[in-house]
């Protein structure tokens, strides 16, 4: 079915008494149709998360008069919170070196909608993947980075995404460490997919730790970037079975279907906003 | 730390504009913290769902007047509706053949108060357990059933249940085929655990069925009993893999790990009223 | 590092002693070294299977000689066997019809080498990937099939996988039940990904009956086309949570991520000679 | 069916050609009829693994002089080998503390013999399950531990394993570090069931410390014992999902499931002679 237009209200704030009955009351006081709600109370913290979805159509004002409207109950409570509307497409902008598996998994779901996104450019360290990023009609952006060029190229990169308005970053597999600045300029916007079940197998080269350890399963970590590497909020997780007969080589091979698969689990829960961040945490709502 | 004492309302309703605001206006209104909320709206059927813990001593009346002063409210919605106290332990009747897995395996949860219940009996078509089950201080009831005596057998256990004031009862591998009176006894309260992935390999022997197909994983299921053999509403599935070096017998070893982790973790959904019918589907608030 | 070039011993036979100490004593009495083994005994029906990667330059004669040579003691023990080269690549035609899941993961595996195969040709009952294959450089052929055609669609396609030799057909997510004529020209050469859970749920509309019934995992399974529908030897399988907040669409979605990893696991081990046929069953030496 | 008797041999040695062929050659000589056989080459270290179950009453001879017969051809290629037999039961000793699902998990399928073991004794620093360990025929011994008398307890524990002639034992969830001496004691003897997927979250507390940093998977890992905490070899580990909602103790009582499950796989795998040691790596024929 044609899926219909909905707003979408992600907000937090210290529990109490009344939260909900408030805020569903506000929606129902304006004929507000709720298409799903998904509530969570953190008990050791004592903080309310909530993600609320409702059809468009049944409001009797549009996105910008809803959230004056709704501002001063969330300043009442003390909310962080935003309003999004599903008929505006997320803008992603994906940086990829020269591992083509989450490059290619990504445009499949782009291409056919399964992903409903605009992808305003690629940006690459290398000049491999342009002829198939072109074709898709993508802008293709090769921008070299060198140990000697960082502080340019990454000033490059940022000056593209702001050029495009980039809602968010994936680095699918971008083989590079992001400068700090970078990483700070768009919190909780950067998703990143890191080739080991973390905490385990920080840094470089997880599947040979992973080799060298004799682990039984290995895995793939879907996370925020934030400046301390491979150390951000926890976003989405998987692992696959290896065993004794497994080469670093053939980890690396299993290991890629289950980034992939990871990446798009995570990326989709950002888009459709149903990850919230609780401190170095995060709260997804499935 | 300590479990706190709370109600929860589990309740299901044709859905319309506002039932979540006046649910949780009908708590705050009386200062009823709640603890954790569950909603799910059916779009096909447009039928809402929901499930609502609220903290017992932040309300100012007793469970008795809160049923009475909600009443009216459910009324007005059409709710299908109840609401349950943590304080009050539920009597568990467990039904077991001569397999030993799930038995221990629930004993071992009630001994160490993981699951939280009374065992009033165990019943037994065979006297294989009456040790084990006495040593832990709980009534063993035999009660053979033969193709001769089906319907005296299941009168006896009926009366044992109604006996014991059973609230549900767990088949933990009871290798009989239950009457449809006695399914029909207790509708929603009698869970099984199918050694098959439903709706594979329904009826005898699904190990041996799932050998001769060749199938790559092997499965458990947890359902409510129904008169329809293996038919019920499923709560509760896994699955693990197998290969062609394991025999039948390996694969009903395999299963019955499946088989109590699954019907450990469905009984504890309906323990805590997590499980929700809806014609034969059922919603499960995890 | 480099793959080195070697030979791969498939046979089954009648199971009686000695078996392995001839075939691995023919090849030590070359100076063969073997880099991996795999050995099966099928107690039921009392049959032997075995796979061997012996390395091609540790032999002193090519592999015609080999198969000259071998052959004596294959007919001694009664074997069907073969040897293949893994230096000779294998010819794969792809069909798909409008869904792009597969199709992109596989282009994706042949790109980077991970499936380090030939494909001559995709085939397609639709126009739609014609740019995105043939962009690949790789021919794209269109043969509409409808009601009326079957007879002369399915010889068309039977007519290009002969003239550009496939060794193998993959029908990834390929929309049409193919003549049994097909089926029986290429036994245990064309591979199917079903969008179930094999047994369960044969035939058209998979994640509706899944839906339906309330299941609480989904799953892919990939197999050899038989003339049977959905009945051929299931070579892997693989399933993914659902809960009742799933709907039929999002079944879909979560569906295609296990069909393209099930299919790909599926052909990788058929594309390595890993899959032995046993009546309607298969040994899958990973 | 009821199990044949067989003997195993499990060996490594350096690689070279003609091992199996040398092997098998043995067995065939003899009229060794082979059940199973596992054989794997580590190319990175250039070292052969191999198990091989031979049916008894196949050879003309009695295991002793099987041992003798092959110890030339041992010796020959530098084995490190054992030969076992399945009609001798393991003694295998359960070291346990105050939490029950691990003793529970391996007592049912120890009275089911689903592990055809001999459990000579249980201890425990606590008095617990003194009750219903020797309800089940099985003695206890109360073995008290405190930061004073480290030395004293665990060289009764030695003693009481000694006096019983354990041939392994298993930690489970023995929540104390043994001594370094009792760990040297038993090389490749002692399996512990950790409740964390190592290497993450290694030491004490390992659900906060998962709880803290927000993963999404929790899980355990069964490994032999070395001096060095947590680091030994792995035989199996397992993994469950959890999401935002789950507290601390919700953690624990899942990873209860899988740490049961886990330890029982790892020690069948051991009791069995399938887990093959290779430096701090494990060779596991399944």
């Amino acid at each position: 079915m044609p899926q219909q237009r909905f707003y979408t209200l992600t907000a937090s704030c210290p529990d109490r008494v009344g939260i909900v009955a408030r805020v569903s009351g506000f929606f129902a006081a304006h004929g507000g149709w709720i298409l799903e709600t998904n509530l969570h109370a953190d008990r050791e913290d004592n903080r309310y998360f909530m993600r609320i979805e409702v059809k468009a159509e049944s409001l009797p004002f549009l996105l910008a008069e809803l959230r004056e409207r709704f501002r001063p109950l969330a300043e009442e409570f003390g909310m962080t919170w935003k309003i999004t509307d599903s008929a505006v497409k997320k803008r992603v902008v994906v940086l990829v070196s020269k591992q083509e598996h989450c490059l290619y998994d990504l445009l499949s779901r782009w291409q056919s909608k399964e992903l409903d996104i605009e992808i305003p450019c690629v940006i690459s360290n290398h000049d491999t993947f342009r002829g198939f990023v072109e074709w898709h009609g993508i802008p293709f952006h090769h921008v070299p980075v060198t140990s000697d060029n960082k502080a340019a190229a990454y000033a490059e990169v940022q000056r593209i995404i702001e050029d495009v308005r980039g809602d968010c970053i994936v680095l699918a597999r971008y083989m590079q460490i992001l400068s700090p600045e970078l990483c700070e300029a768009y919190p909780g916007r950067i998703l990143n997919i890191h080739h080991s079940f973390l905490p385990s197998f920080v840094g470089a080269k997880p599947y040979h730790q992973a080799y060298q350890r004799g682990v039984k399963l290995i895995g793939a970590t879907c996370h925020y970037v934030t400046a301390e590497l491979d150390q951000g909020p926890i976003i989405d997780q998987d692992v696959i079975r290896v065993d004794h007969s497994d080469s670093v080589e053939d980890m690396v091979r299993y290991g890629k279907d289950i980034e992939k698969a990871v990446l798009a689990r995570g990326l989709r829960y950002h888009l459709e906003d149903r990850v919230l961040l609780h401190g170095n945490k995060t709260i997804v709502f499935r």
